[in-house]
């Protein structure tokens, strides 16, 4: 399976949020139902997307499921590479998301880390369509630099700051990580790798590549996965 | 800097060697001239590419470079992105053999490791045309398949079989540090990250990665590098 996008679009910048969600200042009656005409038509764009990918989908495929009229369209979105930047940066809020209440509880930073990465892994068994997505992203830098780029830092830190990690360079650590991730969920993907296991291995690996002791990281890794609720 | 590929052309199977190279079963005195014609061409190809990028370069400038006629350019190469194919094979073979010779003397398998991973971090600073289309190659897993994934496989192995290195797994370990270099790699060549250190940081990281102890990994990473013979 393989989800195309232009360079141009991959190139782009929409995965900074604050890009692609529109600033509302004072809501009114108005703004309101523009927004709630915006997320249908993006709802409706998830949809489509998901079911027959998103080059054979048509705005007016669009426009119908969210029953709006096609030209009001163009009111929330200059071209279809536009809309299908507003469904990507809704996901990846919604998978950091996900991730994060999977995390809420866990005190140990390291397992912080390894429920992310494991979390992600899963995600290309499950969701090659979205999974396809993120690791072409990828090549852009601009998952990094997005809300998940800012999770894996944040999680870096907290283990450094508790003495469960310890990298020479936090920059290093953070491309290289995020790196091998995106490897790994590409070996899934391609089959070139088996889905069961490599979760929990990369996982492990990535907690030695943070600088836990390799016994320790292979018991985090192990523990049990709390059941994903995914977006 | 960036270096522009057709996604076609990055999904094609072109870095398998023996699609490029061009079999003489028997090599007469007209095979020999042939061979010699399409060494010229690739030559040729590789000196204007540096030079002025891939996409500038029009197949006239190839073949006077080469001093060879026009026509005879389609004897050898169907269009463009054919001789780059065997421009970047000639190439990644190169840089496979260049880590070779740098390592063959090495007798510590982790060394091997660390060398390689730190000359290609180093290839990010020194020579962004090469660096940025292996990066962008990865995207297919091409890399991977091809003779430096097949080197990165047997350097691995060497180090298992020596019981320097312990992993849960081979293809997640291979594809996982793999990722993680692409990931550094394109981090030196966004700017992303201070190149000075990059390819220790990263290296000592792999080995930890590949299960060696951190201040093992440490002092093995930050062995003099021996002086790079690159292509």
């Amino acid at each position: 399976m393989s989800v195309h996008v232009t360079d141009e679009f991959i190139n782009s910048d929409f995965l900074i949020a604050s890009d692609t969600v529109s600033p509302v200042a004072t809501p009114t009656r108005t703004s309101r139902r523009r927004e709630a005409t915006r997320a249908r038509l993006v709802a409706a764009a998830r949809e489509l997307f998901a079911e027959q990918g998103f080059e054979p989908t048509r705005i007016n495929e669009i426009t119908e499921r969210a029953d709006v009229g096609f030209g009001s369209f163009y009111n929330h979105f200059a071209s279809k590479d536009a809309i299908v930047a507003a469904v990507i940066a809704t996901a990846v809020e919604e998978h950091g998301s996900a991730v994060d209440a999977l995390t809420a509880d866990l005190e140990d930073p390291a397992e912080v880390v390894a429920v992310a990465h494991r979390y992600f892994v899963r995600l290309a068994g499950d969701d090659p369509i979205w999974a396809w997505l993120l690791v072409r992203l990828d090549l852009s830098h601009n998952v990094l630099s997005s809300a998940l780029g800012e999770r894996a830092f944040r999680d870096l830190q907290a283990g450094l700051d508790a003495g469960r990690f310890t990298v020479a360079s936090v920059p290093v650590a953070l491309v290289g990580s995020g790196g091998a991730l995106v490897g790994v969920m590409r070996g899934v993907l391609d089959g070139a790798i088996p889905a069961d296991r490599a979760g929990t291995d990369h996982a492990a690996g990535v907690l030695r590549l943070f600088g836990v002791p390799a016994a320790d990281a292979a018991e985090v890794a192990e523990r049990p996965l709390p059941p994903a609720t995914r977006p």
